[in-house]
């Protein structure tokens, strides 16, 4: 199936594009995470996923249409080459929205993530992208159809597309039309998120090949969406009933199985580094001794802390550079 | 199944209990790794497993018959208290051969394993007792019933009755008549195992506590015995044709897979320190380099190398303390 013959089919006559204001999408941290692809040109999952939207953390964009050849891409206030692999991506999907290949963008895009946290910017980049498109093409898509076209950029942006916990149905069909999110219609005022930065460098191997490895040479990968569908079961009940022990271990265990089938992938896949590793220990430590954090990890050496915010002091008097989002507000 | 029922099968009539030299059994290695128990009473693994033995690295052990209530045990020149973990289990697995309640002996048994390097002294330390117990009441088992005998102490027992490569077959029957080890006729004069030292205390979930944690609550274990059976099969290939990356790829995929399970069950069980995870990254920057090194590792922090004699210069100057173990000599 080609992407291009999907957009086609979903889109509606564009209308003459204008400048748009700034659309602001979330970055989100998947609970059930997103872990290996069935089909990598139109990033359809092998697993179902979930995630909380990181309130006001994420990318605001605004696109404008210019005259000239190419697009003109800026990153946070900076004017990037067009043969930059940031610049690339975003001009390979625009193109699936170009009225003619003639058709320029000017595309202005901010994160207020902290660089340094581990947070993937792609999945709030390419909603906020398609959103601001949505606008200026005057497409009036709705929430379903703009979280699917998210996923042509990059898989977890169809979860970015909404606030609060977010599920990802991997749908069915070839074609990927019923593959993106939905909200979930539950709120938790006092889930906390702590952000712990272990290491601020470059992956070595980025996700999209890190998956790509996993799925091929992985023998344990197969029982993987065993893992992801028990979970999500086990975060569906959890999200009902406020139960934060069943959402943090789940959570925890989701995350680490990922990990451990890109530990089984070969060559060896280890995003953590020692101390990530040192992190993991002091978290179990302290819920030895009683106080009820949990951690999740994505493609890299991060943690992201689970915690309720009844216990923020005492979880800062241990983690003093945590950056905390509360992604329900309050 | 009863352990005593499967034994009293096997032993012919014991003569009177007699007094025996030492009996040696060498430690192993697993390349292919058994986790994972689907019988815990008799030990029989849910998939097979290969090893190599570490030539003179193991356990001396005698007994001698004696008067009295209770079994006398040394251990490295010690004597220990009956009431001791150690004492109670070497006791517990002399129950199955004595011949009247009241028969007592005293057992000797001395370790060369340096106590440092994680190795088990259970394998080597029950199939050097099973030697010594088929000499002293003149039983006069074949190698394989002296393999599963040394199985009802602890699993990995049953490969150490033999030098060299050692495959243990998992067996299909109930009672494990048919679960022990066979050594596989083939030399590998060059092969090298370094043994590094990351951490030397006490592990705080022991490997039969792990196994029961990991058949019990990790869903990527569903896939484990695929990856066993297929190294397995790789592991037999690669020594056949002596081919050196096959064999060491093969070994760390399979050990980094096992610690994959145990990762991903719940509570987490990470056995990695995070100087362990230093090891391993030092390794694959040296083997990225062309330095053909591999590691392997089992319930516990530290690394074993595996590499080619003919590289052990270079392999030294990079682990200065490395203690190298020829398992064929030379």
């Amino acid at each position: 199936m080609d992407k291009f013959e999907l957009v086609n089919r979903v889109l509606p006559q564009p209308q003459a594009a204008e400048a748009t204001d700034e659309h602001f999408a979330p970055s989100n941290i998947a609970l059930c995470k997103y872990w290996g692809k069935r089909d990598s040109e139109l990033n359809l999952p092998i697993n179902p996923s979930l995630s909380v939207s990181l309130a006001h953390l994420g990318t605001r964009t605004r696109v404008e249409p210019i005259e000239g050849p190419a697009d003109d891409v800026w990153l946070n206030g900076l004017q990037l080459r067009a043969d930059t692999l940031f610049a690339k991506r975003l001009s390979g999907f625009i193109d699936l929205f170009r009225q003619t290949s003639h058709q320029a963008f000017r595309i202005e895009t901010r994160n207020n993530i902290p660089t340094a946290a581990g947070l993937a910017s792609s999945a709030s980049g390419f909603a906020a992208l398609t959103l601001a498109l949505n606008d200026s093409l005057k497409l009036g898509l709705e929430s379903s159809a703009l979280s699917m076209l998210a996923r042509l950029g990059s898989g977890s942006a169809c979860r970015s597309i909404y606030e609060g916990f977010v599920e990802w149905h991997m749908g069915h069909r070839d074609d990927g039309a019923d593959s993106h999110a939905h909200p979930i219609d539950r709120r938790w005022e006092g889930l906390a998120i702590g952000l712990i930065k272990v290491d601020e460098g470059v992956k070595s191997v980025d996700s999209r090949s890190g998956m790509a490895r996993t799925v091929e040479s992985c023998h344990l990968y197969q029982s993987w969406p065993l893992q992801a569908n028990t979970d999500l079961m086990k975060l569906h009940q959890a999200i009902e009933s406020q139960d934060f022990t069943l959402l943090g271990s789940t959570a925890e265990q989701n995350a680490l199985s990922m990990h451990a089938t890109m530990i089984a992938s070969w060559p060896p896949l280890v995003y953590w580094q020692p101390d990530s590793l040192a992190a993991m220990q002091k978290i179990w430590a302290l819920r030895q001794q009683g106080l009820e954090i949990y951690f999740t990890m994505d493609a890299g050496p991060n943690l992201k802390l689970l915690f309720q915010q009844q216990d923020s002091t005492e979880v800062l008097a241990h983690f003093p550079d945590l950056e905390i989002v509360m992604p329900f507000g309050s």
